[in-house]
């Protein structure tokens, strides 16, 4: 099989990526149940810990730990998607709040009830932290012209 | 889409993952380079590294890892099948020689000329080392029965 190069396609599966981290960062459970395949089956490899399998598993384990403790921001940067068909996968870093991606990841979709679904996760530790997507600093911004 | 449970289908991707292992394992490059996909696009995401995308790149990394130092086997325990359409992913554990598998491994296969070739292999270190498929000890034969 040949791999798509339709932005369309991409830039759905990517606004799926989007909605997992957004899920993650706001501990939205019913946002995290909804994203994961209801039919394929599901995977989940978090970092350092063994495979979890099937869906009570892996999304036991998401209540888990978007719930406790209260939810902390999970960015994803420089996501980038291969689509194969109906299979999608997007490796990306990911930090929390300030600091620098030190890990990453392979997420992988499918083409479910025409909805990109993930059916599975790997996350594991950068030997280096990876600089974030945004610049180091806010742009200045200029000052108002009333006040020159 | 829905995942196949088609015995026939997994047995065969799981050979292919099986060559993986071998050609890792035996520093034999050729059928390294002909196990990876052709056409598709790849990508590798090695322990502690950053993303590793196309050909030349993700070829060009391994062909240093498995000639250098000289092979050294690289076993894979446990691995499970799940296929999606003409994409399957195989998640196992990986150990080295003697020792306990020390990382959880993602490989995704797509069907590419009627075959299975790799496309994507993100492996990550274990908090804790996973038991072998093996049995610790091999089983005590009973004595022959002319020694009675």
């Amino acid at each position: 099989m040949s791999s798509s190069n339709n932005p369309t396609v991409e830039a759905a599966v990517l606004r799926a990526n989007a909605r997992f981290y957004r899920a993650f960062s706001r501990g939205d459970f019913v946002a995290m149940n909804e994203l994961w395949a209801q039919h394929a089956p599901v995977t989940c490899l978090h970092p350092g810990s063994t495979v979890l399998r099937g869906r009570v598993n892996v999304l036991g384990a998401w209540r888990q730990i978007i719930a406790d403790p209260p939810p902390f921001e999970m960015r994803c940067e420089k996501p980038e998607v291969q689509v194969y068909g109906p299979t999608a996968v997007v490796l990306c870093y990911e930090g929390n709040g300030e600091k620098a991606a030190h890990l990453a990841a392979t997420n992988v979709f499918v083409l479910e009830e025409n909805e990109w679904r993930m059916v599975h996760h790997q996350a594991g530790p950068l030997a280096r932290v990876v600089a974030s997507d945004a610049p180091p600093n806010p742009p200045s911004k200029p000052p108002p012209a009333a006040m020159n």
